[in-house]
């Protein structure tokens, strides 16, 4: 299974799969025809067939999919079928809050370590998770064995605490911090960017009518 | 100005562009060389240059970009020069973070309101902006023509919340429910979902070996 050569597009539909078939699951539907799974996800039946096609052949012809079974074999699929350890660092607002959602919200992970440089927050709880000085933060990487890490820092920052990250084992950072990282080939590094997130948004809702109006008016 | 033809990813390079220059401008650099711009943003030359082409030509030949004049010009192109007025609907642990980021770190937004259905966080404070009950919703996006919307409500809410903000006036959300919702194709929905980036890169984290080893374990 070759999975760097899987589109990145298909890798972002998984935790969607996974989503709804764990919704699936709860409310006892053992099987789902495709027509229902692509009602559920609005992706198109031929799109979740080519999808799960890249892993396997998972579906039976005129019956359709067992969910729990999917289930499972999209949580190995993306790595979440052994509870998958993340650290947390930058315990700020956004920190804060992104962990707790992360811990009431998502089963599959196990939040094992909050860490921030701020004397005022180290030793204050999330839900039940004591956040940590940052300067304990290798040790408990290393000894932990964990591989991802949250990343809620200020920018001038982010640089700094993603090169001790990588040094100590961590593979793969969700980035919160405004600004571009420099890092190796075998790490990965998702930015999640709200100001930009909101500002091309605020793009598309300015009609065209406005926008040409105010450009001109600069060119007259 | 055609805008609707603008590829997506060229609109979610125009903050990238828009932070550096306000960077510069901040550190009163008034030229930079189209190759500095690269080093600054991370895109080649080339991909800046077409970028902004499809807005105009900002450039000079062997002077490179006029910072000032460029930053102003993104800001029309985005539709930020007029302060964008944005509502918050859902002023949760996340709502609350979010809408505390916006206001410190988003100086061409202006929040007007933040809204909560729950009566224990109605009245409570986000820096100046005092959180009102959602039943006043519909009223202040209709009198203050608020057209962007930032939904951080629970997934079970989020059709009805974003069926009562499009009937209202809004034209753009930035949605952060894992869900998807309907809605007219006059409205600009752009969904971030904290869960799906985890899990997405969770993915990438684990090596081809692990997961290889995982999924023949089952099929032995």
């Amino acid at each position: 299974m070759p999975h760097r050569l899987v589109p990145q597009s298909v890798i972002k539909r998984l935790p969607i799969y996974l989503r709804v078939l764990d919704m699936l699951v709860q409310r006892d539907i053992d099987v789902i025809s495709s027509k229902d799974l692509s009602e559920e996800t609005g992706f198109t039946a031929e799109q979740i067939r080519k999808d799960l096609a890249y892993f396997g052949a998972f579906g039976t012809r005129g019956t359709g999919y067992h969910t729990e079974f999917l289930r499972d074999k999209i949580l190995k699929i993306i790595g979440l079928d052994r509870k998958t350890k993340v650290i947390v660092v930058g315990a700020g607002h956004l920190g804060f809050a992104f962990t707790r959602y992360t811990i009431t919200k998502n089963p599959y992970v196990n939040v094992v370590a909050a860490f921030d440089i701020d004397s005022s927050v180290v030793g204050s709880k999330i839900l039940d998770l004591e956040v940590l000085p940052v300067s304990d933060m290798e040790q408990v990487v290393e000894k932990e064995e964990v591989k991802v890490a949250i990343m809620s820092v200020p920018a001038e920052q982010a640089q700094e605490v993603a090169n001790k990250l990588i040094d100590a084992g961590i593979r793969a950072i969700l980035n919160f911090a405004p600004v571009r990282l420099d890092y190796p080939e075998d790490v990965y590094i998702h930015n999640v960017d709200l100001t930009n997130e909101l500002q091309s948004l605020i793009y598309y809702s300015t009609t065209e009518q406005e926008k040409i109006g105010r450009l001109s008016e600069e060119q007259e």
